[in-house]
């Protein structure tokens, strides 16, 4: 569990940004059915997006590889035989006690200040627009190292803030009030600035001393079951799809005949909160998660923890983060949860955080923390017993007492984490390529195997028997790969489209396919040409895709 | 939209019901991973249930299966070309002027009546232990027609009423009070009955006059968005998936060049805050559909109509449920909705609706209902431009303005709306199939193409080189078949595990393997073993499930 802080974000654009802006990626997505807006005809809603053909198409295959990867077909173990996964789908809402033992209700908060003039709420360490109290006016020019510095970390700042954070500076040289001078401390939830509302400006007022102090908010929505709504009837939607693995490990466990070390692993929706949800996809309030909980004898732990954020790391390169946007980050000792041992985050760099990184996974060792929590709070056993190891030490001769006592265990957890939304979101980055040359302007260069379209199918033209060899073709193909049958406009437009889109190849049908049985065949990454055999396309995509 | 109201529903069990207990299917589906009461550990949460290893399997295969023969391989249409169907996965959470204009918010109720005494809440329209008033008293023995007709309206209500109407009846007699006379009045929500509330038992309680007046209660589950609690934040949980795609049809037409006749489809959780949740997960609130708009010219809608209902019901049989337990029912011209001109369910026969039928599937008429909805609340131009229409149109000679008139129209529309999770307990139902003749006592007869495991992999033994084979027999098949390694215990028990998971066949690996390289192989349905070649084991699954 984290509120999973903006560790990493560093600006917004700065000179080692791609060469492409977030507006640029999000005009992209919507003009070819990637992400809208959610209920955009009524003007939307903020933090909630649909996603559109391609994009459900692109995030299936990924969400696919995933399942596959993890649940169908598990990495071989250092066994050399597939390590045990089962899969799982709980439900999104539980029985609030879950949130209860595993500490949502009581820490799944963010400070929060509402602002008495302009009815608003903030998040707490989100206020950076910090004036200092009632000094002389400084000199109010823009050289004052403080203001310069302030000016700086506005650049820094979150996209949303800059507009209060400017008009708020402005407003303090107007007055005349000086800048703090330790960035450290610009932050609302510091306890000398919590001391000193009656100086603060809010964001979206003009007078100091309108906002409240901090109180925690919970990040998870409520609703009501049943038709009767009190606080017996209060429930939530989950913030993580992690604690259903927890609540369900017994039945795993009692019903699966899997023994230790093993996983269960499952993709679904979370829900958070938010209270300014941005950066596109990035922090949205729906979205969707890939967790896997590994369960293993606690002094095997930090083995496996190595070997899920090698195994995860290399698992994102194979979908096609293979540059150097992707690193791994292991956390200091400081970030920690105070149960946790270790914990990496499998970042990746995005538009918004270049030249820093966002999280797209987190892979950490949860020791026995959940389990020890749905134990206590469950009054249900979930100790493992464990079989070989009695075994073991019996023929090691070990003193029964102490057998029985080792054999039986909280085993430990390692979370591989991944977001899913997120993960898109990086597919969608990284295949982004701006290219002048071509009538797009842009091509998407999607891992053939994530790609949500694998090949265009045309006719040259609509005439001459083409369309008729086309539309065999297309229809042989779509059996068992995502095709798009394109028969419109100039065969460059066509061209164009599949760019934008991201197929990586186009199957054009023309006057000699008619004669010699051979079609071209286009590249969409480097825009050659060759010329195959019509009964070879299949077998083409098939060495490239599968 | 519908409340789906149990039309369907006759009676609990009778003489011509399967030859098992929804018990036994629920403790099959609890002992073998298929589906768990969501939050066990912790008492459970009413109405939500968790898919367990198994129960997920077999969800993505229904699932996936939908999703390429209605998205990535839709049906041939009338004119030998693949229709043209978009894939779309929205939001849960939409902007709440959706609901208002689908009209969700006004009218998707059910009506509710408190009862003052036990605190409790009912839905009027199943509270059926009505008492005719103060009267002199009969007989009071059960020979009164209007008690044994009561009677007989007990054993066919739903089982969370029965004990309530039972008690009420006995109380009914020990007062002296007759029986209505009329079972189309024993409904509270009746006026006759809603005038008479003083006269009334509630279910939980012992005097009459306890219950308020019918209220109505919305069905869709509340949340807040955002920091503050009040009417503007509020939205709701989708009670649909359908709505998601009538929001998105104009993005869709506008980016993905598609003209009428297409379709958009899309795969997705829905939430209905039902006040009985009931028969497993037949009436759950978290839930899943498969739904699919299709909009087309309002003079082919009908055609388009007939087309999906019967595509529908042999996609149904297609996956499985090849037998009488599956039927079209077609609706009574009083059962549709206003707007509607036809509406066809596909039906299925659970053990609890036996000798009638439940609901798996609706096909509806919808009209141009939900487009005019959303294009009157949002001010957004929804209609479309045929431009083959203004083509024909303008070669046959027809006037100008008449031509405009008729090029621009909106879309009818034609809705299948599947529920996947009723969909996994019909598979469920169909492959229960008790056999006492076998360990096991059960055998699930999944369609392969359904089955979560398709096979089971056994080294007879755990020596002579057999466990290698199998691992290696294993490890070849896992990459295309969901595989079960299974080397504990005796073959037998292995097999019947294999039997009540459903995995159509099983290869065992013994002594001969190693000097004839062959295997056995095991069907499921017949338990009938033959011998083939290990190299052939493959060829074998491929032949009979792809």
């Amino acid at each position: 569990m984290s509120t999973d802080a903006d560790t990493a974000i560093v600006n917004d654009a700065d000179s080692t940004s791609p060469a492409y802006s977030m507006d640029d990626l999000v005009a992209l997505c919507k003009r070819c059915g990637f992400v809208f807006p959610a209920s955009e005809i009524y003007g939307g809603i903020n933090g909630f997006w649909d996603f559109g053909p391609r994009g459900v198409a692109l995030k299936n295959n990924l969400r696919d590889a995933w399942w596959r990867d993890m649940v169908e077909c598990p990495p071989i173990g250092p066994d050399g035989e597939p390590l045990s996964i089962v899969g799982l789908d709980s439900a999104i809402i539980q029985n609030p006690k879950v949130w209860e033992a595993s500490g949502h209700i009581g820490g799944f908060n963010d400070p929060m200040v509402d602002c008495t003039e302009s009815k608003k709420r903030y998040r707490a360490d989100q206020i950076r627009v910090l004036i200092s109290w009632d000094v002389e006016a400084d000199s109010g020019d823009d050289s004052h190292p403080a203001i310069q510095r302030l000016y700086a970390f506005i650049e820094d700042d979150e996209s949303s803030y800059k507009s209060a954070i400017k008009k708020t500076t402005k407003y303090a040289k107007a007055i005349g009030v000086s800048v703090v001078d330790n960035p450290e401390h610009w932050s609302f939830s510091h306890p000398e600035f919590a001391d000193a509302r009656q100086y603060i400006v809010g964001p979206d007022v003009e007078t100091p001393g309108t906002l409240t102090e901090p109180r925690m908010f919970n990040l998870m929505f409520e609703t009501y079951i049943g038709a009767i709504r009190d606080e017996d009837n209060k429930s939530y939607l989950r913030p993580e799809t992690a604690q259903g693995i927890f609540t369900n490990y017994k039945n795993v466990l009692d019903t699966m005949r899997v023994k230790l070390p093993f996983g269960i692993a499952q993709v679904g929706k979370s829900f958070r909160n938010e209270v300014t949800p941005r950066n596109f996809i990035f922090r949205s309030r729906e979205f969707e998660q890939m967790e896997m909980e590994w369960f293993c004898p606690p002094d095997q732990s930090q083995v496996w923890y190595e070997f899920w954020v090698e195994q995860r790391t290399n698992w994102w390169k194979s979908v096609g983060l293979t540059g150097d946007n992707l690193i791994r980050r292991d956390h200091d000792a400081d970030e920690l949860a105070h149960y946790s041992t270790a914990c990496a985050d499998v970042e990746y760099r995005y538009p918004f955080t270049s030249p820093g990184y966002g999280e797209l996974e987190g892979i950490a060792h949860r020791g026995c923390f959940d389990l020890d929590a749905h134990q206590k709070a469950s009054k249900t056993k979930l100790e493992y017993f464990d079989q070989d190891l009695q075994v073991k030490l019996q023929k090691e001769g070990v003193d029964k007492e102490e057998i029985k006592q080792r054999s039986k265990y909280m085993p430990h957890v390692i979370e591989p984490a991944a977001g899913l939304t997120r993960g898109v979101l990086a597919l969608l980055c990284e295949a982004y390529t701006p290219d002048p040359e071509r009538p797009s302007g842009v091509v998407m260069k999607f891992n053939p195997a994530m790609a949500p379209i694998k090949a265009g199918i045309f006719p040259l033209v609509n005439k001459d028997g083409m369309p008729e060899v086309a539309q065999k073709l297309y229809q042989e193909l779509r059996t068992k790969y995502a095709c798009q049958y394109d028969g419109k406009q100039s065969i460059g437009k066509r061209y164009a489209r599949m760019d934008e889109a991201g197929a990586p190849y186009s199957f054009t049908i023309d006057g000699d396919t008619l004669t010699d049985q051979t079609v071209t065949v286009r590249d969409r990454d480097t825009a050659s040409q060759e010329r195959i055999a019509l009964d070879q396309v299949s077998t083409f995509l098939a060495d490239r895709i599968d």
